[in-house]
């Protein structure tokens, strides 16, 4: 039997961890309120139109919308079927593969995204990038940016489930 | 009326957003999968047991305890529900404060906590410290800091409602 000593996190690393583990969790709540509160709607939902509205013909398979989003298939048809139920998406099969679907951004979901956008932007630069210097906005874009390709080449990735 | 343009993001904010929000996405979703496969319980417990592992006689008000995880005060009551059904937390009332509550970690909940702490340690490790260099932790901690402060300093916190 093999004895692993675990690798605590030394004191510098155990301070940046708290700092994300609060600023993520205040940070994803104080989004999620201020687009219910000004738009209807939760922050993933507010991200799924704003890929779409990025894509060409502002459409996406389901899959790679999964992917790009970051979250489990289950979640993504839940919150597909909620923007459909508004007229904002409409989800069509895939001409190439038949058990494949697509997600198109409808001129109704365009323009609520137009309407909502300068709103949470303005959020997201007074809560985020009004606090950090340009030298800070890159250190912190890059360790996540490396975070994200660490867990992005992992095994179990919430697209896959 | 006032037409004010929207402060949009640069190209470097939105960069360094969009690998905010993947990474917060794939961290939480990733630390998840390891509590729950490992040792049961979603990451948010694991976060409550080890505040009051640290606080003094492993004892926190309630109110405190939200404010420390920043979470909202009806998401703690329903974790510290869920930890007192296993036995691991006690709930009793502040003798100073009869409308205070008082959240203690028992011996049982220590026990567990030291069982699945390394386990998690080392999954944080190599999702996030094994991607950055002392340098990238250092930046990284402080931009976190310096959102936290800000967003815990606002008007909306979660621990008030």
């Amino acid at each position: 039997m093999t004895i692993t000593t675990p690798r605590w996190l030394t004191p510098a690393e155990d301070q940046a961890w708290r700092a994300w583990l609060q600023a993520s969790e205040l940070l994803e709540d104080h989004l999620d309120q201020q687009l219910q509160r000004d738009s209807g709607i939760p922050h993933v939902y507010y991200s799924l139109l704003a890929w779409l509205s990025e894509a060409p013909d502002r459409q996406m398979r389901m899959t790679e919308l999964a992917e790009q989003s970051k979250i489990t298939r289950s979640r993504l048809s839940h919150a597909i079927s909620r923007l459909e139920e508004r007229g904002w998406v409409v989800r069509t099969s895939c001409p190439s593969d038949k058990r494949g679907q697509i997600a198109r951004l409808t001129d109704e979901g365009m323009a609520f995204l137009e309407k909502a956008a300068p709103g949470h932007v303005e959020a997201v630069r007074a809560a985020v990038f009004d606090a950090l210097t340009p030298d800070q906005v890159r250190a912190f874009g890059d360790a996540c940016a490396a975070i994200a390709a660490r867990l992005h080449a992992g095994a179990a990735v919430p697209w896959h489930r």
